[in-house]
């Protein structure tokens, strides 16, 4: 069969790029679990009126058929058709459903799984891609204190990851609402989905268009605009924004909700994430009610946000029971696929192993298999050459994958019985027991390099 | 919306649950690579030319469709369908042939993740599983030594698990084949299809089967069947196969290469993971050409076999090079979905939280928050109560989660400034440091706990 070429939009790592995502899914993982959320997954598929938004399919879904199935039906008596589900809200919110007697609440969750979507691929935007998502859902109801919660635990998760300094710009629904209602403008829903194109059209274009289609006047239109403009690291924006002389109960909430989020957030802050409130910030999705939050990625403003989420009052209904929500999700592909492939994040080697045990000849496998046994006992990944070739050519195997120890048994009748390692980095070698050597810990996983452009290096 | 129901075939687990699978997948992982094998993923679709197995389409592949697309062609200009992959096999030898040029043979890897296949579900067989694959491939060719390698890597990994105990039943294609050759058979394809079925037919009328459809001699099927029932856990097969006189020299490179891999594999079997030579195996695949294995778990012989694999001398071939390999596939859904159904596999909680910190008053959520940080600190996993309930009231969220300790902060102006902990397991309560204070480390994560059926407990 002739050699295969990728498929656009489906990327695939090679072993020693795998190890980077592994390492960063790992990192996201191990963080929350610290803060006692539980991972799940769900199935990859689900009905097609469940993957419907508010009655309209979305064009961009999957369809699973049976290869050998009667043309639009699904030969297992299951009356709807199935997609791929193109998000995790959408699966975890019928999850929650399904399982809602089974599950306590409120309930922690994070999942990360691929999900698809059959467009056009382009940098940032592929067709299988994974997501690492967190949500904390409510039965009846959330108390407030769960936003900045599940911010602050994002915040800390994408601050341990080897990535360009990331951003996360907040608002509030609220703030916005109840700004958009004293002000007294007629039409809030048009009026945040017109603000929300300020990053792709020039202020004076959105302010005609906040006067032409939300009905706002000239005047009021050059106060959305101001508040939009209000973006700093600190809850100065409070002040900020009671200048501007509005006054709405909706708004006062959404103030103090805003800054106590960013409050919140600011200890688990740093040099790696940064905290901004940044009042423009709508996001387009309708269900959010409250806190809203986009991501950016240093140097990688052209991805947009590598990841967003917030407050939504309604993530599932089931008639009798509204189960309230608030979550992030990062894009876990969306992120790493360009670092990947512009060379910024780099790993050592192609393969787990910390050591190569050289083999002296086919005879003496055994003894070079019962080092790698001991060194493994003691949580060492190792391998051993595969064929009795020089040293030199064994040394060269190693090389090639990254691995930095090459470590040689005893030769019958040269040299005594003594084994030896050798760091092939430095050259050094050493007489040393498989019973007790280690290498330095940060020697027993791939090192995974960032090169950041920072504002020193440009 | 209704509530959901569960769709058959996609089998699903609670947070409890997957605590369990995530477990098992951790400690797969950990063991495959301690021995070197690198972790890749492939994207789950497939061109349907590359799924067909010779030329033809299996009926079990789910084809994918844009919803939105014309019919039958993908508007991405990809001039063939797509398929979700209905293994790991098939992609991975995709996988190898695209990148042969920046990948390092012997090619070590594992790969974890779902596959699809439309079949009608039951116990054991699901339209959505999960497999757990290693694979060793050479570039041209790969020594018999990675036989041995594979296997015993597998056995160890897999007698690590919390499952009742496995059995590797293996073989050698070479020693049946050989053994049918020296023997006279005239048709070996079909001696061993008929072999084969010695699992659902009585030996007489595969006997029969040999003679009718396999052109054997009644005494050559004789000679077959009590090759076929030799099953022994040590080598002591090769001199059962000699006493039945037949001479061929496959027939000893089997022998000899089937003794290596059982006692290759010995010193990592024990109570947990059985090891034996049995003759009857050979695995319907066509592409075995050397090592076969089947396993069992006991008390689920039901399942038929929870894993499988062998030596394939052309895993993949791209018309100027040949890419042998030798691998095993554990079907992690198949054991897992049955043992936790049955209630085999339990986890004693259904979160990671080792630990609830309990809340005073709202106002006192940031005394609260710190205990929560100095513990994370230090790799508690530990949630904070999301309500300022009764003590007893929030005992019992912790109870109910299977969260083992609950931290008391101080309460102002009663019972001084030192913090509590107590386990409500056992009610014990000391005063402890947020700083210091450690759980012992099996309450770190949830416990599996596994009720296996012994001899001494039927």
């Amino acid at each position: 069969m002739a050699r295969p070429t990728p498929l656009s939009g489906f990327p695939e790592l090679l072993p020693g790029q795998r190890a980077i995502e592994a390492h960063v899914l790992d990192t996201l993982r191990r963080t929350f679990e610290l803060h006692g959320f539980a991972g799940i997954e769900t199935r990859v598929v689900e009905p097609l009126d469940r993957l419907a938004k508010g009655g309209e399919i979305d064009k961009e879904i999957y369809v699973l058929r049976r290869l050998q199935a009667a043309d639009d039906q699904d030969d297992s008596g299951q009356a709807s058709q199935l997609g791929l589900h193109f998000d995790l809200t959408v699966p975890f919110a019928r999850y929650v459903l399904e399982n809602a007697g089974k599950l306590d609440f409120p309930f922690r969750r994070y999942q990360i799984q691929p999900a698809w979507r059959g467009e056009r691929p382009q940098e940032g935007r592929y067709r299988q891609f994974t997501q690492a998502d967190i949500d904390i859902v409510g039965h009846g109801e959330l108390p407030f204190h769960h936003d900045v919660e599940v911010m602050r635990v994002m915040v800390e998760a994408l601050g341990r990851l080897p990535v360009p300094p990331l951003s996360f710009q907040l608002n509030n629904r609220k703030l916005i609402q109840g700004f958009y209602r004293g002000l007294g403008l007629p039409d809030l829903t048009t009026a945040i989905r017109v603000i929300d194109k300020l990053d792709k059209l020039p202020p004076e274009v959105v302010a005609d268009q906040l006067v032409e289609l939300a009905g706002a006047t000239p005047e009021q239109a050059q106060r959305c605009l101001e508040l939009a403009t209000i973006r700093v690291p600190d809850t100065s924006f409070v002040d900020r924004v009671r200048e501007l002389g509005v006054e709405d109960e909706l708004l006062e909430t959404g103030l103090a909700e805003l800054a106590a989020v960013v409050e919140g957030c600011a200890p688990s802050a740093g040099e790696r994430v940064t905290v901004e409130a940044n009042l423009r910030i709508a996001r387009g999705l309708d269900y959010y009610t409250g806190t809203v939050v986009e991501i950016f990625m240093s140097g990688y403003e052209r991805l947009k946000s590598v990841g967003g989420g917030g407050r939504y009052d309604a993530l599932a209904d089931d008639g009798k029971t509204t189960y309230p929500g608030v979550g992030v999700s990062f894009g876990v592909s969306r992120t790493l696929v360009p670092l990947i492939s512009d060379g910024v994040l780099t790993s050592s080697r192609s393969v787990p192993s910390a050591v190569l045990v050289a083999l002296v000849d086919e005879e003496s496998r055994g003894a070079s298999d019962a080092v790698a046994t001991a060194l493994r006992a003691r949580d060492i990944a190792c391998e051993v050459a595969p064929a009795p070739q020089k040293f030199g050519k064994q040394i060269r195997y190693a090389e090639r994958r990254g691995i930095p120890y090459v470590w040689f048994p005893p030769v019958d009748g040269h040299g005594g019985d003594a084994h030896e390692v050798k760091d092939i980095r430095t050259g050094d070698q050493v007489v040393a027991d498989p019973a007790t050597w280690a290498p330095p810990p940060e020697d027993l996983t791939p090192r995974i390099s960032t090169s950041v452009m920072t504002k020193e290096h440009p």
